[in-house]
């Protein structure tokens, strides 16, 4: 499994990704699950996966050589909208899923893939988006301004507290980085390292970019201090009536 | 769908539930999930269920049933050990099950119910059981001290971070009830009152018992008390390198 998601702010857009995937629990690996596509100027997009691992490498393989073919139709430098890129994405997972379509029902197996669009092409606003397996889409709205695919659940909560349009980009990463730890600390088939980006709204180049693995300072730093603070949140929690007062 | 979940402690048993059924999106309604039975001295048992309201109704009917009847084989009285109620329990359901399987089967619809049974029988220690639709059942361990139904997702972090077999009772009701507001907001299958239930090791009588409202002075005050603390919590998280440093 997994567990990625992107935050869509007025500031700009954050994305995060888990790096644990699993074929059965005996066959656990670590993937980056986070692509960068910098057209520095022009555009400059994320890539989350989700799903099967076969058809995000082949979906991942297929943006380059299109990209490398002056003959194609479309690259995921084109598009003057996030949208189309997002349909082309839709696309060309379709096309993968279908060339094995006949050998994975055979195995009654899943080729499945979903995806998280997420970054900026110059003139228009930032944005992001979900492109489901079946190759349609939607977009974040000013009420729901965030997205997820993979294990989504555990993290949610934490996600509809703290995260509104208004959200700077840096408190929307840290929630982020906390949805996607409690996400692990829950569940055996998410795990780090963290992968972060962080793009800023108008600066068409390259977005931050962290690694946070298990060791990394920052990553143990926010997993103590939020730990730390839930327990201080929780002992403040109101007492039954036979109990003693707070100290 | 529901969220019922219960924490077998040193000290006792604490077990919770939601109270919102639905049959589709567009026949939401509000049933308590919880049921007490009581006998003085002998034994106290809470029993909670998800799933098809309908054999959950027909579980509890049937264990009334076979305490009214003198020449019935086993009833919710009797048994020396918890487990042989929480296979008792197992065996209803499965008979309720069999009972409209072909009618389900045909319709496409699932009657299938997930209990937990909690409380304690005079002369043994207190427990719990998760019985699942197929009629076998698990009990809670040291390392996974809570058994949960339902929608169980949303609520299971703050489960992980907070409890253990010390936890104390109150404690233990106060992460209950946050597991449950958790994932009222994240999920709207999942709705109040709570409903609250407190065993006291080795007191074989009522447990407490409380049914939290939405607007009930304990609820509401839990609810600002938490989401103020995460705030507190959510502001002291480390900064980036680049960002001022925290007031």
């Amino acid at each position: 499994m997994t567990y990625c998601l992107a935050i869509s702010l007025n500031k700009g857009v954050v994305l995060a990704s888990d790096s644990r995937t699993n074929a059965g629990v005996d066959y656990v690996a670590t993937y980056s699950k986070m692509t960068s596509f910098v057209f520095e100027g022009n555009r400059s997009l994320v890539l989350l996966t989700s799903g099967s691992l076969a058809t995000s490498q082949a979906v991942i393989n297929a943006i380059n050589k299109d990209l490398d073919d002056p003959t194609a139709k479309f690259d995921i430098s084109k598009g003057k909208y996030l949208h189309e890129v997002a349909e082309y994405i839709g696309s060309l997972s379709q096309k993968e899923q279908n060339r094995h379509a006949k050998a994975m029902e055979n195995s009654k197996s899943s080729s499945e893939s979903s995806f998280i669009l997420g970054g900026q092409i110059l003139g228009q606003k930032s944005g992001i988006f979900l492109i489901y397996p079946q190759g349609n889409f939607i977009t974040a709205s000013d009420e729901t301004p965030y997205l997820q695919i993979g294990e989504n659940k555990y993290g949610k909560p934490i996600l509809d507290r703290f995260i509104t349009r208004s959200t700077s980009l840096e408190d929307a990463a840290r929630c982020a980085v906390v949805s996607l730890d409690s996400t692990i600390r829950s569940n055996i088939s998410v795990g780090p390292p963290i992968e972060l980006a962080i793009h800023s709204e108008g600066v068409i180049e390259k977005p931050y970019h962290s690694v946070l693995t298990s060791n990394s300072i920052m990553y143990k730093s926010i997993q103590k201090q939020w730990n730390e603070g839930l327990k201080r949140a929780f002992k403040r929690l109101p007492r039954f009536e036979w109990e003693k007062p707070v100290k």
